[in-house]
């Protein structure tokens, strides 16, 4: 499956060719699809420790992972990612083969091209350039070790993989100090924005009870969704909070009611509701979860019965605040691109959120437009450029960091 | 299956007997059970004309029906019912078998008890008297004709009931003069209620268009779902009336919102609400979907992108105001049962919405509480009261409109 892999490090590596074996590779989440297994073997021979990790959980399928590992001394510099894809969808209606990586126009496409294996691609070029600058035939001493942590289980439940791999590392006294995660972070042009951090998530489900009845007799029943659309105002009513520096401002959305009622004549017993909240640093899951239930409980007053579930896999906000770390990725991006990156907290969350538990990383990588979408591709050259952002930063940090 | 009927005519004929075999068929919708196989012997024998009616229809059941007749000479008094049942759900959670007709504590259980096979027996007894003194055996001159149209469609979609049997009638110039719904009209006790109209209903469903997108970028998406809220809450806000010396006021239900989104971070791209309004005669189904399509829009402004669709079939309100014919019932009601009888136009539709294009019509009947239920069941005395009552009402009917 993997296409021609550069077999001699006498030239730097080329991070379009890494890509496109990548894509080559059908990694639909949870299906590791040869990706792993090229990389591992890529990397080995190029003198990394690797580990493959297979990591398992009840009610999920089991996922491979893998953990790579160049030098052992500290610090330790971490390039995070996923091999792992979304379903391509129907081929059909793609220009080319989701997975077959055709590049024409200077665009490289398939599934994947931008979230996220065209950031794999190049911090492992990168990685083999250090490797080879710094390994047994190279000539430099190593100023510490570069990591990779690759996982498979980012796009789907993502129980399997970033979570548990760093838990499993932990209890193997591997030490990460800093990490960049390569998601595509930029928004319209290569290096205009870097994600110091991301908000927080909290989902839940509000149901609102009645008693069922006959349309004919009301007062013989108790109809929930007039109760449940004034508690669903009051839950939007006032903005959760004005953002702050780092942050915008607290968001929820009301992601589906469901009665499920197939009848016009009957008042049903219970009315739901599901929302989600991306929330910045002013809240933590629990005061967020506390405020909401205040709400709930002034709008329902003594006239609407409801209950309030929160989901328990809610994920925090986290902030890597400005510094020098932060400044080794802005630097190494502005010198590669010519921009200077904006520093961003917005959008989904990311595999950072379990990562920001063990030690400060931030998030720089392809312009994220096509991703998830048909006809995923990004242009050859900026996979290159990227290559030169992650090459910069491995030398700006130990510069920085370095002992 | 029909157990003992009585074949002499020298006694008056029993309603608890006859309501007992109707019990005993399993006439759930659109089955007929026997029911009407045991009422056609049953009235034939007593010298009626019988009509059996099959009446069929695109995408349902086809149905059975009865029409009977005694006498040619106008007026026609018609009593209208139905001997379709609702299912009896669990029959392990009965008391008694539902189709057996048991009689205990001078009770008789069984799905239809109430509704209405209690009804239909009580007419059909009171008519098997009025045969048996104004037949060949009997003394008196006949003042005019009684009739029955029963259908087995009306706990289904009544489609192929009471309205296509009325048409037919009409094909075939049968005229009925006035008409008794024996549904359970009464409340608490036998007698305090008789309906002499219900409100109509009309049906409807509202949707608001949005644009689907991630949650963790709201400002790229439009959710549908605070369009929604506003819209409802528009929809209750006002009364559409304050009712009128015949009428409660018109109520409107939402009885569904459902989105159908199962996932939390993803921005739906359309919410949908169905409501039912039952509605008096201040309105027709024209006049109130302009209404309701008048707030819709006011509420929705510019910002809320919404569609309307009403149910094609909805039902007119109807009343039979009060005069002669309310009389003639009242007063046989007051005499049987020692009640004066509250004249309502409250609760569901019934069958008289076809009725009362063709002529007056009134509904009297049983005490309904234990419909649709479990342990369905009557007080046998009931029974024979209302049978008094029909042929009380008979009996006044042909004094004040016989020729
Ligand atoms: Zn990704
Ligand atoms: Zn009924």
């Amino acid at each position: 499956m993997p296409a021609t892999v550069p077999s001699s490090r006498a030239d730097a590596a080329d991070p379009v060719e890494i890509l496109r074996a990548l894509i080559r590779c059908p990694s639909v989440t949870p299906e590791e699809g040869g990706a792993l297994a090229y990389l591992d073997a890529l990397l080995s021979a190029a003198g990394f420790a690797t580990h493959r990790v297979t990591l398992t959980g009840p009610d999920t399928p089991d996922v491979q992972n893998l953990y790579a590992r160049f030098g052992t001394r500290g610090p330790n510099l971490c390039f995070a990612g996923h091999t792992d894809v979304v379903p391509p969808g129907n081929a059909a209606h793609w220009r080319f083969p989701p997975f077959e990586g055709a590049i024409q126009d200077g665009l490289i496409y398939g599934r994947g091209a931008v979230d996220m294996k065209g950031g794999v691609a190049a911090f492992i070029a990168a990685g083999l350039d250090f490797a080879a600058t710094h390994g047994p035939g190279g000539k430099g001493e190593r100023p510490g070790s570069i990591s990779f942590l690759l996982t498979g289980d980012e796009e789907g439940p993502a129980i399997n993989g970033t979570e548990k791999l760093l838990r499993w590392l932990a209890d193997r006294d591997e030490r990460i100090d800093h990490c960049v995660l390569g998601e595509p972070s930029s928004r319209a042009a290569l290096g205009d924005m870097v994600k110091i951090g991301r908000r927080g998530s909290l989902s839940g489900t509000l149901t609102v009870h009645g008693r069922q009845g006959h349309v004919g007799y009301p007062h013989l029943a108790e109809n929930p969704i007039p109760g449940m659309v004034r508690l669903l105002a009051a839950l939007k009513a006032e903005p959760l909070d004005g953002g702050n520096a780092h942050f915008q401002a607290s968001n929820l959305e009301v992601v589906s009611v469901d009665v499920g009622n197939p009848a016009f004549n009957v008042i049903p017993a219970e009315a739901r509701a599901r929302f989600n909240i991306r929330f910045n640093d002013l809240w933590t899951p629990e005061t967020l979860a506390a405020e909401i239930e205040r709400r709930m409980v002034a709008a329902a007053g003594n006239e609407v019965r409801f209950a309030l579930a929160f989901e328990a896999r809610s994920s925090d906000s986290f902030l890597t605040a400005p510094g020098e770390f932060v400044d080794v990725v802005v630097e190494a991006v502005a010198q590669a691109t010519g921009q200077r990156p904006e520093l961003s907290t917005t959008g989904g969350t990311s595999d950072a959120r379990f990562i920001k538990d063990y030690c400060p990383v931030v998030e720089f990588g392809l312009v994220g437009t096509s991703m998830h979408a048909v006809d995923e591709s990004t242009p050859i050259d900026e996979v290159r450029a990227l290559a030169r952002v992650y090459a910069g930063t491995i030398e700006r940090y130990f510069a920085v960091f370095g002992r």
